[in-house]
């Protein structure tokens, strides 16, 4: 049986919505809408929040909340809610949870969320083993990102780490040949790609530091015309994930 | 000499940031940053707005108009205005302009600003012809399309058409392989590629109309592992525009 949630629930999953701080305390988040919702595993599922036009529609769902269309709208982080919000709990990975794989996405400071969402995407449709990023990427669970990833948040098991470059330390010693994205690296179609593989891919303005550069085994670079100067932080992810595979 | 705006400026540059409608009566529209602004061909460029802190750290600088910081504030489209915006000239091409290339990008509905501005960034590092998008793609006119294309915009030829499948007609007319991008299409690795080829990529949400995948010569799909249903329609235009070239 639903109930209606009173004002401190509907300040929580605001906070949920706005704060990394309020999620990691909580561990915690927020999937809204018809399709990322039933992309949710039933074992994160924590809390089913839906519009009384939602019920409407969806009869048989099974909600903890009901709210009056208007109150939805105040709980929700997007514009045109849809009628349902889910709180979900985090997923937590290990180093050694994700070694032994075949294609690895590191990201060193990539801060914009719909970027960070589309390489998770883009990570699973190739994929990917996992996505490891440096603490000071944009937080997995925005939601922003979460809509961005379409799911593979789900599906694609990442981590965060305070040292990228130890990180890289540990997939070289696995056998994994890891390939930093640089302006300065070698094209590739002159690199005979490993089999066993990690890209790092650079912040989206001021691309990858030196320091994370010459922690890889090699530069290379995806081939420019005209007068461009660079790619999109997740256009490069793509192009180097499924390099070689089509 | 440069001179302080009068409101009625400072309300036509907020037009030209705010509505297609403006940008099409006027046939100007807005770049805004110190990059963006330097990519602007001369002969396009009509009005230089900057604040009085730009000024300060460029005195060289030959503006049309000065502003406060404050004023300038309220020019600008972005968040963390950098002090300089440019009226500049819009860009006509025609067909006939375009044909005789290799490389095309078909967009049937491409509505959203970052997508379609990464479809020009990524255009022109691909090396692609042209951009030819249906009239109810995003304008790219528009501040965010402007700033996501990174400067392509003045260097891909780009048309708009009412009528996409005759744009396809005429393409295959001269030459021109055209693929739709299709999730019951071919896969790319069953595929060899004609090197001259059209891409048609369609809606974010609802892919490509039954209309446009039947006037294509082929349909292809990129291969996708996991559970992803689909790709981000700018992914999708790297991975083809970039297929068989590195």
């Amino acid at each position: 049986m639903s109930e209606r949630p009173g004002n401190k629930k509907i300040k929580e999953v605001r906070a949920l919505c706005e704060r990394t701080s309020a999620r990691r305390k909580t561990g915690l988040f927020v999937v809204e809408g018809e399709r990322g919702c039933r992309e949710i595993p039933a074992s994160d599922i924590r809390e089913i929040y839906v519009s009384k036009g939602y019920k409407k529609d969806h009869p048989g769902i099974n909600e903890d909340f009901l709210l009056d269309d208007k109150e939805f709208a105040k709980l929700s982080d997007t514009q045109h809610p849809q009628g349902i919000l889910v709180t979900a709990a985090q997923r937590s990975y290990h180093l050694g949870d994700i070694m032994g794989g075949e294609l690895y996405l590191l990201l060193e400071t990539i801060q914009d969320p719909g970027n960070l969402g589309t390489i998770f995407r883009t990570a699973e449709a190739a994929g990917a083993t996992a996505v490891i990023m440096s603490r000071d990427c944009a937080d997995v669970y925005s939601p922003k990102v979460v809509r961005a990833t379409m799911g593979a948040l789900f599906r694609v098991p990442f981590i965060y780490t305070d040292d990228l470059r130890e990180t890289v330390g540990a997939l070289r010693q696995d056998g994994v040949t890891v390939y930093a994205a640089h302006l300065d690296g070698i094209l590739l179609k002159d690199v005979s790609m490993s089999p066993r593989r990690a890209f790092i891919i650079g912040n989206e303005g001021s691309g990858l530091s030196d320091r994370m550069a010459e922690a890889a085994d090699m530069m290379i670079k995806i081939p420019m015309k005209g007068r461009a100067e660079s790619l999109n932080a997740a256009i490069s992810a793509a192009l180097l994930s499924y390099w070689n595979t089509i």
